[in-house]
């Protein structure tokens, strides 16, 4: 298993990020709160750089290289913000990015990827591809390995958002994140238990993608088997390191039907006025379908980013 | 004409406002500035209560009436984001509000006043039958008349919007802000050049609608004939008094297609990740039509509005 980041090595990633990553702002509603029956908080990691909180653990994980690992550069296998994120982080520091993508992977992302001047290596659509594909790429290169999510640096630097947040909004009773493969939600708690041992730290999953929620629950790691959800964001199983921190540090973890996941976009469009992804609407819709648990609280919640196509919106 | 606020009128407005409305986000988009040639910071008044900047000046009309004003409350004639500031800074103020709306106005629009607990009176769509009708509430009331933007305190609180952009971001070379009735514009451009002279204050107007240019051209008032544009907050014309602070407070009028306002919208939901009325767009749809004018330079922007039916956006 990967070392676990504590809340100290959280506060040496806020330190070495700043300068590069957006503080980014926290936005209320007073008629989402009527709807949602408790106080909102919404650090909104949708303006983060490149659309979502991915852009700090890769920027923590580059600026964290040593200087010969640095001039290798860095790779990752990635179709989603992960990619987009480690590309700009790398592109910001100098040093070259190399992502191994599904061959299948939308035009726009491919896009995105190279708009930040990474070199991309496709692969087939499967796991063991995409593997052996990166083997060859860190082969070839020499490049360091930045894992979406089961990295040391990784998670302290999605520990960062949570910091902010709670140190902007006092008095909070509870915090939701949304749960993939686990980096951000790792970084949430272990930042939200260290700063406030008693306040309650959610995880929340669409109910078509519960494998954290069934993990913790068997008290042993189950992965997604093809998961179908709109949260794309999500469909990702945790990590062995991921899983222990989840299973160590939650009260629990919440799951929403898709209806709920459009719903609570749509109040996040109409009420909010923000663009969030579906899979950052997720915390949104766990409240809404456990509106007793948190009724007249304060509750904070982490929108993990805005990249949706706004042409295929689900309303 | 009606008197005409200086920048000490929007300094009170500002104070006196201060503890109920949102001091908005300002927002910027690397991306965004690379699309345009330019800095762009977007004051987002989309995220002000009730989606819009009225808010400002519905709030700074009400509070500074009399007591025996407040009491018989306040009126005007408004299907749009006015009807909504004013009954909800009323309601804030807990005093009446009464709003005179044409019967075929939105279902949305009237739930959303009713929702703010105003009473609505509804008219025949026609100029003359709105203005009997509010004649008649006040009568009946004896409730104070507050004009969507030909009104002082209303355009001293739209003031305040610019004031707070102004403050928060230095060396800024210009100033957009969309022109309806001219409240916003008039606001914008009495701060500006109070505080800075030399910075240069531009209105944004859709073509289709471009009732504030022809006006400016010609040095006299020319009302808009039934203009068409997607651009549903700027079809009102000029008042005189707003008239008289463009005419001498602008730089210019910009005017851009109803192509040009999708492209920007667009550009505001995909890249910046807010929710944008079409209106609120229209500034950056400008500065796109006439890059050449702005290039390399700091531009403010003021986004008036976030108030727009996300399940029909026109892309």
């Amino acid at each position: 298993m990967i070392k676990i980041p504590d809340f100290s090595d959280i506060e040496n990633a806020s330190k070495r990020i700043a300068q590069f990553v957006h503080k980014t702002p926290i936005l209320s509603s007073r008629l989402l709160n009527e709807i949602a029956d408790c106080e909102l908080f919404f650090k909104c990691e949708n303006f983060q750089k490149v659309g979502a909180f991915k852009f700090r653990g890769a920027t923590n994980a580059i600026r964290s290289l040593s200087k010969d690992e640095l001039a290798k550069g860095v790779c990752t296998h990635s179709s989603g913000n992960h990619a987009q994120a480690l590309s700009l982080a790398a592109k910001q520091a100098g040093v070259p990015a190399y992502i191994v993508m599904p061959k299948n992977a939308p035009q726009v992302k491919i896009d995105a990827v190279r708009n930040y001047r990474a070199e991309i290596f496709f692969c087939e659509p499967t796991l063991e591809a995409r593997e052996t594909r990166l083997k060859e790429v860190q082969e070839k290169t020499g490049a360091s390995f930045i894992h979406p999510y089961n990295n040391f640096h990784v998670i302290a630097g999605q520990g960062t958002a949570a910091k902010e947040l709670l140190e902007d909004v006092s008095n909070l009773d509870a915090i939701i994140a949304p749960v993939g493969g686990g980096g951000l939600m790792s970084g949430t708690a272990i930042t939200t238990k260290s700063l406030h041992p008693t306040m309650r730290v959610y995880g929340a999953e669409p109910k078509a993608a519960d494998d954290a929620k069934r993990s913790l629950d068997a008290g042993k790691l189950i992965p997604s088997l093809s998961p179908k959800t709109m949260a794309d964001g999500l469909l990702t199983s945790l990590s062995d390191g991921t899983f222990h921190v989840l299973s160590t540090h939650l009260d629990d973890i919440l799951t929403c039907s898709e209806t709920s996941i459009v719903l609570a976009m749509r109040y996040l469009y109409e009420r909010m006025k923000i663009v969030v992804e579906p899979s950052g609407a997720v915390p949104l819709a766990c409240v809404l379908e456990n509106k007793e648990m948190f009724k007249n609280q304060r509750i904070g919640i982490i929108i993990s980013g805005g990249n949706v196509d706004v042409q295929k919106l689900p309303f």
